[in-house]
Parts: structure tokens; sequence; C-alpha cells
């Protein structure tokens, strides 16, 4: 098994790096060569370059005109029975399109979301949610276990993008959710160590609480998960949502927070920012009154 | 150490029995007489009676009115240096008032808000967020370790109550976020127990996630965490913002949805209930083209 692998990003280098060390890396393609500098394996000229000579080729690139543009440049070249395993955050219709144009050429397709962070992608712990059919699901196997570590099927093609969109939206309204009680806690002067430490362990916990709250209190986020990619993740999700006829209250408030942090320069940091928005909401001039 | 105990709802009487078990329990009071019975130690004939008998007074009653009504009757038969704690959840500005009154007959009080469900007030292992000076806090040790696992002192009179609110707040959110996100799931046709599964152990996952998003998935809302009971404690955190000037999204969406939920006879359901406001925002004809 040949593997190609297009997008050198902060996940994908990893990603790279981690099929070589399986024995399954051939070579990489990055919109900026500059990027492939330091990837083992070959260093394809083109798309096409790397379409010929592979019979899986993994992506991971930035949205969803880059996904099916790097698609278009695919399908002449790719090899017969190739497959296509897209580890970008899409919509699900940009999977079940990219999938409709390889299955024309008689190339498999899998989309593989994956969450877990650069840290994941390093230590190729990555969680993969994967949509596709369940034969090309098998195939898949071994890249996927190079990569990551629980890999799931969710469904059929598309079922992999729904399901990290249900992961943005549940970040988002916990981010939120955790920003409020915190700047709240901080207005009636209470020890924000003690409180992440207590209410850490109990019912309103989350993962956002344990790891993030922390930087809420020290006034620091540093990425993380930035601003700027989950506003790009939560606008997929808004349209996927408009599909159904839904308008979803927790992904408008996080949009609107993000729009604010953005237009103010925040947008690299991470999600935990918005507690920069929260602690403003607490003006009045009388505090509590203490014994 | 005589200790009497007001309140025997559905946390108070299994404190009342951990409290005897430890050797503390002197006797019980309750509004209600009959959910006297089976509790072990002496019946009180009024909250004076207790009083005059008791070393240190616990709490745990419904709301604001019912712990100041208490505490009325309580200060003229208090003994010297009597101790007062209580451990129901209401706003920070009720227990520095208790306080207050207690303090111009020489007695003591700490704010001791619980978390941790009736499971935790049977097993003793409640988390118990303290507010109040530290002798006091040191005074009141044997009583919360009969009743408490994790203890910890929050600051001056009406820290622990902060605390317990700030607590109420994450809930709403994390609640709110895990509705919207499931329901986005079941419009997306996921499978809702490999979603929990997978989502759960990632960085979008909470308490709530992982233990209420399994009651949305079979539609089927036990209490729990009554919706009645988050609806109440929401409008003392309400209260409390406010003070501050503050109005937070999060307290304002979901005292909106439990004002549905209760309208619809959902008020005793666990508030893992406002799922079923947030499945019909997915209302369109079109579900997504699946390959």
């Amino acid at each position: 098994m040949k593997v190609g692998f297009i997008g050198l990003g902060a996940m994908g280098q990893h990603m790279a790096h981690n099929l070589h060390d399986a024995g399954l890396l051939a070579g990489v393609w990055n919109r900026t060569p500059a990027r492939s500098a330091g990837i083992p394996g070959r260093c394809y000229g083109s798309v096409a370059e790397l379409a010929a000579d592979c019979d899986v080729v993994v992506l991971c690139v930035s949205a969803d005109a880059a996904v099916l543009e790097v698609i278009g440049a695919l399908i002449p070249a790719l090899r017969p029975g190739a497959l296509v395993i897209d580890c970008s955050t899409v919509a699900a219709d940009t999977a079940r399109l990219a999938a409709a144009r390889l299955a024309e050429v008689g190339a498999e397709f899998l989309d593989c979301p994956v969450s877990g962070g650069v840290e994941g992608a390093k230590n190729a712990s990555l969680a993969i949610m994967c949509g596709g059919a369940p034969a090309v699901f098998e195939r898949a196997q071994p890249v996927l276990a190079a990569i990551g570590r629980t890999i799931v099927l969710m469904g059929p093609t598309g079922a992999g993008q729904a399901t990290k969109a249900t992961n943005q939206i549940l970040c988002a309204g916990v981010i939120e959710a955790v920003a409020e009680a915190l700047a709240f806690a901080q207005a009636e002067g209470l020890p924000l160590d003690r409180v992440i430490d207590i209410l850490g362990k109990g019912a309103g916990s989350s993962w956002y609480f344990v790891h993030r709250a922390p930087y809420m209190a020290r006034g620091a986020f540093p990425a993380g998960f930035r601003v700027a990619l989950h506003d790009k993740d939560l606008r997929i999700c808004r349209e996927m949502a408009a599909r159904h006829g839904a308008t979803l209250p927790v992904i408008e408030s996080a949009l609107a927070d993000y729009a604010r942090l953005r237009a103010a320069g925040h947008g690299d940091e991470d999600i935990s920012a918005v507690f920069r928005l929260k602690t403003p909401l607490f003006a009045a001039a009388e505090p509590p009154a203490r014994d």
C-alpha cells in the first residue's frame, strides 16, 4: 500500500510522519512547497503526480473549497480503485459531493475528520470519526491505525463530518457556559483555583472546565483550539443545521462572540478567550456586601 | 457535640441518618412531622425545643424564605455560642442576612450548600462548599465530615452559596449544549449511542454529556436533577448576577426552556428533558441526501 499525503498543516505534518513511521508513506504534496521540507518520503511536484504514484491519498486541508479543488486535481490522475481519505473538517455535503465525484471514476472515499488536536496528531492518538461503506472503512484500517487510536465508523458518507459537527456544537455551548460561570465566580470574589478544583469534580464539570477554566483564571489564552478555526467549523455547523430548517442558539451565541473576538484581534487565541467578553457583563457599581 | 437537624427532604433524611451513624445526632424537626418517622434520635415538637437542646443546628430546606423563617424561630431559643450550618441552596445574600441575625445573639453561621444529589447524600459523599470564618469552618468539621467527602472553605459567609450558584450556571449551559448537539446528531441520522461513546472521550465532553445524553437518546428523563429545582436555583443565580448589573444569556436560555417544560407538565423530569424542546427545531422537510 502506497500512501500519498496532501496538506502539511499543524496537524498534517505529524500525521505524515506517523504514516512514514508505519512504513506506509510514499510521499507528500503541499500547496506551499516549503512546508514539505523535513517530511520524509518523496516530495511530489503536483497533486496529479502524487495521484499517479499512490493507492491511497490522505487529505488534511483547511476548508470545503480546498477539499473539492484537490479532489478535482486528483480525479484525472488517480489509479483505478484508488482510495481517498479526507481528514479535513468540512460539511457533510462536501463529503457526499467528493464521494460522488470519485465514484464516477471508480475511486473510493472515506470522510475521516479527527479530534485530539496537535498533541493527538503528534502521538497518533487522534479520535477518527468515519463516514463511508463498511468495506471501504476496513480497507482504510492500516492507514487510520497509523494516525489515530479511537477509530469509529459512524455511518455512510458524511456521517464522520456530522459527528465532528456535533462535537463542535458541544464545544461551543460548553465554552460559553464555562466562561459565564467563571466570570460570575470572579465577580462574586471567589478564589477561582478552588472553584475549579471543587466544581471540576462535580456534575457541572466538563473537559473545557477542567482544562480551560485555568486559562480564564490566569487571563491568558494560548492556542489551543483557535477562535478562527472554531469559527470556521461553526459556520459549517450552522449551514448543516439550516438544511434541516434549524437555527441553533448555541452556534449563534458562539459565532457572535467569535466575531467580536476576531474584530478585537483575538482570533488566534484559544476559544477560552470568550472569557474576555463575559467579565465586562458584571459592570454594576456595587459589589456584594461582605462580612 | 449535640446536633439537631431541620428539613427531612430527599437529601435531608439521608444526611440526618449519617449524622446519627457518626454518633452526633440528638434529634430532628420537620415542618411536615410525618417525615420524621423512621429518623433515629428525638423528634422535637418545635424549632425552639430543638434549639434549646443542641449545640449545632443543621438546616436543609427548600428556599430562601424557609431558611430565614427557621433562623427567626431558632434565635430566641439558641444556646449561647450555638453553630448553625445551612446546607440549603439559597442566595449568598440570604446567607449573609442569616449570619448577621445570628451574630446579634452570639451564634455562629456557616453556609454549606452541597452537591452530589440523593446518591451523594445517602453515601455521605457530598461535595460541601462552605462560606464563613476559618474558625467556624474548623468547628463544623466533625458534622461536615459525617455527611460529605469533599469539604472546602470557599471564603467568607456567602462564598459557599456563590460557588454553588457557579455550579448551577455551568449545569444550565452544559445541558443546553448537550441537548442541542444531540438533537443535531439525531437530525443527521447518526447512531446516538456511538456518538455518545466517541465524543464522550473528547474535548467536547462533560459530565452531563456522558451521564445524561443517554437519557436523551432513549427519550426518557427520570429525575435526576428536577427541572423545577434547577429553575428555583437559576432564579437565585439570576438575582445574584443582577446585583452586579449582569444578565447572563446561559441563565436566561435555560429559564425560558424550563418555563416551557413546566407549562407542558415536565417540571418533575430531569433537566435533560430540555432535549424535548430541541428536536422540534429540526423541522425541515428535506433530510440530507445519503449515499
